[in-house]
């Protein structure tokens, strides 16, 4: 097994290598954008998660490293397609891509990379390709249906949870959990390792999912990194605000309403505003027990997993960073 | 050999089921503007290609189906792009995508396309795979950097003709080109044949490009089947034009470039004005003749290919069709 940290370095110093050699391929105008968007960092949790889970079934995970590409470049294409369509100027404290180089310039660009994404499998064992391809192709698939409904539901006045719980599922979930069954997968584990971790992945992704939309309410903007208050500035339908809607008092939904239907508003009036009937309702509680139990269903499955149980420690931190960061 | 007539009709009706079940797939939002874009048409000439490439080395093409959609659904998901990025309002006699059911699903729906494409290949012989994926998300990034290009050129002053045949290989010949090295290299067929197919497509492939130009000057807007004169409308640097800056009198010149830098002109005038130039510089004659190069090459590359020469009367017919429609 090795480790979260240990994992990243290794990613981060390959990728870097990856970004230089998009960076310096003609046509600049297209492939800039690319190492732009791909430099400005994030956490690479799936490529991590990735080499991890191939960690648990052999010590040799060098085969791994183009599917872990894979699946960060296919990761930033849907943030630079999503932040087209979500309008969203500022990405990781940088401007957007379609900002920074026109919105021309990040379609194209945003297609290269995932035609890119697909091509680093052909890095991949050729005997193990068309397994791949399958799971990524029909995982990337789920995740423009999971844009589809994120943006559906913004038109839509209403919203049920179990409709939100698999928006989430597919526009977050599948992902990382495509790239521990990935990982596993190309380790050569058995099928029932690569379902577990496959149904882990899901579990905790949607748990994911629930804190940062409390963490949007609640977190704390310089520990978070991003600016708190977005979701609720754009009437964003997540469960913490679906549930506020379900569970408030008659005046306070109405009070509730009246703020998502104005367009003309301070910000921060409306933030602390719906913050306190988010409390007042006790939705924050509803939000922080259903994530505690997608937490225990997805330790649940860990537990399940055949091998030893030292092995299981950096999954299990990872999946309980959600109840430590939530208080 | 199988003809193209057969071919086609055959495509079709399988196209057509996939088309019916894509228009049935949840969420409906995100795939019926995918069926919406593949019902209006085309001519199927890609796929139709790749069948009739395989039928030189097998009777049996049932394997090539699954191939001949990706790269259909390919094609038409660079179309889908390239209207929103060209502000192109009609495709095919028809509202293109970004019109009918906005830029936003336009974008997503034309990413679930792609990506798509990429799956269809799932079903290709596993052993074929990793070739198959290779060339084709070779071919699918340079069809970005062809675009790419495309849209560069549009805001420069000067484009020189290596460049602009460079960029009409990237943008239109290689998927030509990809589509008969896929049906052959599906088909069982050896690399010196899947290269020469290759070639061949590339050199039929910018001589139908010269063609499309060529035909948008001087073309019959009821057998060509798009409207006459958009590229002169918009500055387009076509090899056509590019032709006429290099060879015309300066009074011309200056009377062309005039044209270009108007914004606000009758599109009747400019077209029939431009026209006039173009025939009197020449340009239209160096266009036949560099079209015939081309097509002798295709010819020449067509002649070297190790088959009974009767089978080759399909693709020399394709390529003859460069020369009998310029008159």
């Amino acid at each position: 097994m090795l480790s979260f940290q240990h994992l990243l370095e290794s990613f981060e110093r390959e990728f870097c290598r990856e970004i230089q050699s998009i960076q310096s391929t003609a046509p600049v105008q297209l492939y800039e954008p690319i190492a732009y968007s791909l430099k400005v960092g994030g956490k690479r949790i799936r490529p991590v998660l990735m080499l991890h889970a191939a960690s648990l079934f052999t010590p040799n995970i060098g085969d791994v490293y183009p599917a872990a590409t894979t699946i960060e470049l296919f990761h930033n294409f849907t943030l630079l397609h999503d932040d087209i369509m979500d309008h969203a100027g500022i990405r990781r404290g940088v401007p957007a891509v379609h900002v920074r180089y026109g919105e021309n310039s990040a379609i194209l660009s945003g297609d290269a990379m995932s035609i890119m994404a697909f091509q680093f499998l052909t890095k991949c064992d050729p005997e193990k390709l068309s397994t791949l391809l399958s799971l990524f192709s029909k995982t990337a698939l789920e995740i423009c249906e999971g844009q589809q409904h994120d943006m559906e539901f913004e038109k839509r006045d209403q919203v049920t949870i179990p409709e939100y719980l698999e928006m989430i599922r597919l526009k977050t979930a599948v992902l990382i959990a495509c790239s521990l069954k990935m990982g596993a997968f190309i380790a050569g584990a058995d099928d029932q390792s690569c379902s577990l971790l496959y149904d882990f992945g899901i579990q905790a992704g949607i748990a994911f999912q629930l804190q940062d939309d409390w963490l949007d309410v609640y977190g704390d903007e310089n520990s978070f990194g991003k600016k708190i208050g977005g979701d609720i500035c754009e009437n964003k339908k997540t469960f913490i605000l679906l549930s506020t809607l379900e569970k408030s008092s008659d005046q306070d939904r109405i009070s509730l309403k009246n703020w998502m239907g104005k367009t003309d508003f301070d910000p921060k009036d409306k933030i602390e505003s719906v913050r306190d009937i988010i409390t007042r309702s006790g939705a924050a509680e509803e939000t922080k027990k259903l994530m505690k139990h997608y937490h225990d269903l997805a330790l649940g499955t860990l537990n399940k997993l055949q091998i030893e149980d030292s092995e299981k420690e950096e999954l299990r931190n990872f999946a309980g960073q959600v109840l430590s960061r939530v208080k």
